[in-house]
């Protein structure tokens, strides 16, 4: 039987312990146990609790539970892609634990004074989504679905924006109703 | 001389040290040696640093810098009233020192797991934020210059989240641009 591989098992349950209590609540005492695994082991594979982070952060942006397909479906007009992506978002977000939030946005709160390597890798990630949602919006606005009175490239970081804040107040409010509510004023106000 | 008030001491320094770094990034120690006062004295005016949070954010709800007068200014019309207020908030956004956010959004997302007493208070300031908007979208609504398409207290509950979620990113990314769009995409599409 192959040996566990312990830099998986470490980064697996650092993307949880991360997610869920924080990165300054987690020490790596915490994460060694919670991984069973050595504590003395986890410096043969990260150099420092930062390093661990930034490739929390890089496996996180991996897991996109096939969302980005919706937004690029064939044959499917813009409008329709952005709708089902949202929808498909909210979804996922409601399905979440309520209490994690998105883990670029906590680490966007948590981090961004403290590791300037953590903040440009959470900001490169969001500008990486707003990119994506900005030639989606611009094929909207270029067939007439999408109101073309705000720029693309704004739209789409609105959007990126507006539902970070919406994951934000469904974790302090233990409740969906904030992530319902975006997908309304999205839907009825926004890209109509 | 009187003697200088060591409560009030350790709360400014806190409310400093707790937006600019967060809450677990911050010891007692910190805020002690910051505060310049005896380490010892924080237990005689705070049972926890939990019981010191929550006077935290009670402080921060209160530093409200004149914006609800812009909100309910009399002679001036609902939108009106909302335009300002927004522009004014953006403003006070941009003067901010950009790497600390929004203290309430901050706690939301480091300590609503964390801590059941803080995540509470947090999210009644939200609910209160919420509720004040809500009463002038309303107003707004019933004298036709708001649409009414979504209902008022959805449109408040969305406009706060937003906001939160521009001031995230304008603390990841260390630039305005998000409270800019912030307010071009509220002024240009969610309140006409």
């Amino acid at each position: 039987m192959p040996k566990p591989n312990v830099r998986e098992q470490i980064l697996t349950t650092s993307l949880a312990l991360l997610h869920g209590r924080g990165y300054n609540a987690t020490s790596v005492q915490d994460i060694t146990e919670a991984a069973g695994v050595p504590k003395g082991s986890f410096y043969n594979h990260f150099d420092s609790k930062e390093a661990l982070g930034l490739e929390v952060v890089q496996r996180y942006t991996e897991h996109d539970a096939g969302l980005p397909a919706v937004l690029h479906e064939p044959g499917v007009a813009a409008l329709t892609r952005l709708q089902n992506y949202f929808k498909a978002l909210v979804d996922l977000g409601i399905g979440m634990a309520p209490d994690c939030g998105c883990l670029l946005g906590n680490f966007s709160a948590e981090l961004s004074g403290q590791s300037p390597v953590i903040r440009q890798r959470v900001n490169a990630a969001f500008d990486e989504w707003t990119a994506t949602l900005t030639e989606v919006v611009a094929q909207g606005q270029a067939d007439g679905s999408v109101s073309a009175e705000i720029p693309a490239v704004e739209l789409a970081a609105f959007m990126v924006n507006a539902w970070e804040g919406a994951v934000l107040r469904q974790k302090v409010s233990q409740q969906r109703a904030a992530l319902d509510i975006f997908l309304n004023v999205l839907l009825g106000k926004i890209l109509n």
